[in-house]
């Protein structure tokens, strides 16, 4: 079972040492040289949970790989997938397992123009990792990680996955409904982090203003309007409760986005709220709420002189 | 004829002491105690066109007045009209002309609890002004003053203002078509200053980002949109080219709505894209990008600690 990590960030460095430290053959891709040449010279060194290991694990640029993949968990930005399952194309064959954690919407519309349907396997996760340096990240949590095939017939490969990250310890979870999952979180990071970037605030700050009510709502309405005409299952109520209860969590957090754009990096804002308004739009819908957030994200990365 | 200045502000003040020059009774009207008192003791300062002259004015808190007036210009922030006008209450007769120049839309209908309908004069300018300190304003550039009755029948009460403005050297217009100009400046107020505020950023900036022409033709639109309804002239391509044209004018420049915030002041924006989504609520109209800014704006007014 030889397996790729195709973006080796923080949480996908975490992943694979997991994957490696329960005996399978792990690979890890991804661009930045400083971090591949550490984890060649001096192996990966991975704290969880306030234990730190270290082990050795072969790491490269994704066109350099030159084994043929049983299986890959894409661990990019969204707004980098496609570039890297076009890098890493010459290491898929028809029979390679595609695992997609990403934030965001519509990935499975980039990843199937590289492999079949019935091999790709979507999910989400809320562990988080933080990378300390080249070679040394952090994990944290204890997911889960949620995950389910997206052609009905291939059940037996998303499960096969589960038990992979069960014997890993990342507390796979086989989903029945990966979709409702899916757009729930999007529609988190559709509002808390994309408010927060907007408003260069925190969630508490964000969830004490007079309107975040009326913000919200205006939102997450279109995703699930739009959630609706694809026969998604969504619950705008359970939704913005859903929403409530993560910000009450984590407070005085700045989201992911936040984050972003204080490192001056582009936000992931078009496979969110910009992939609502677009989607929308297709099948006849407007999304203006999601449209206008957009816009105004972009406009913030433009003043801040962040390159797309 | 006895004027009164009801809000001697920056501008307020300046209009007022063209108006005394020429040989008027003027009065101040103002709730700033310390303005009061410098104007009382040393008479008003004020540099119009680099010429520095000083003017001996009566001024007072509104509640104070005891004179009956024939003429009050309005200069409060839009939403300080409506206690204003209850603070003067009592200086205003059945025959008292009410003049508006305020920014945002929709204080004639504040007005008309207070003096009949053709007694109000409603108009804009770009006259613009800044106060030094209490008892000295500096009045900018040379206007003009654009002014129309909002009864037919009371042309020529808004051609008497007209002259006056006029014989104090104040440039003044019989508009044609007030509510044009008026809907076509909310434009600029409602795009240009609330997006420079709402983003922290100067004109330059907004214009300069790859996003600006969606932002401002999403809020332009539902502008239009009511105006439709409304019966007002408003032509959407027309008025788009104006606010590059005045984009392209101002350039650097932070608009009023950005000072407000860095000032820890309330915005207008109740008066501008606030109005219009609740006005088009009220006509079966839907104005979501316009609502998504009123929200937003007060939520930075929230997160700044704004008194509302």
């Amino acid at each position: 079972m030889k397996i790729a990590i195709a973006g080796s960030g923080a949480l996908g460095s975490g992943f694979g040492f997991q994957m490696k430290k329960s005996g399978y053959e792990v690979t890890l891709l991804d661009y930045w040289d400083d971090h591949i040449a550490a984890v060649n010279k001096n192996g990966l060194t991975v704290t969880v949970n306030h234990q730190t290991e270290r082990v050795n694990i072969p790491m490269m640029k994704p066109s350099e790989a030159t084994d043929q993949f049983d299986l890959v968990f894409v661990f990019t930005k969204a707004m980098g997938l496609k570039q890297m399952l076009e890098d890493i194309g010459h290491t898929l064959s028809k029979d390679t397992i595609v695992v997609c954690l990403l934030n965001g919407l519509g990935h499975e519309n980039t990843i199937e123009k590289f492999v079949p349907r019935e091999n790709i396997v979507m999910g989400t996760t809320v562990w988080t990792a933080s990378l300390n340096g080249p070679g040394q990240t952090t994990l944290y949590g204890d997911g889960p990680v949620e995950i389910q095939n997206i052609a009905p017939e291939s059940k037996e490969k998303a499960k096969k996955v589960v038990a992979i990250l069960n014997e890993s310890h990342l507390n796979g979870h086989y989903s029945k409904d990966v979709q409702f999952t899916t757009w729930r979180k999007a529609c988190v990071n559709g509002t808390m982090n994309a408010l927060c970037a907007l408003m260069d605030a925190n969630i508490n700050e964000i969830f004490s203003t007079s309107t975040h009510q009326s913000l919200l709502k205006g939102i997450v309405s279109e995703f699930a309007a739009l959630a609706k005409v694809k026969g998604i299952h969504f619950d705008l109520e359970e939704t913005l409760e859903y929403i409530y209860n993560v910000s009450r969590k984590l407070g005085s957090h700045y989201p992911s986005m936040h984050q972003d754009l204080s490192n001056k990096r582009p936000t992931e804002i078009d496979f969110l709220n910009g992939l609502v308004a677009e989607e929308s739009r297709k099948v006849g819908l407007k999304a203006p709420y999601c449209q206008q957030i957009t816009d105004l994200i972009h406009a913030k990365e433009d003043i801040l002189g962040v390159a797309r």
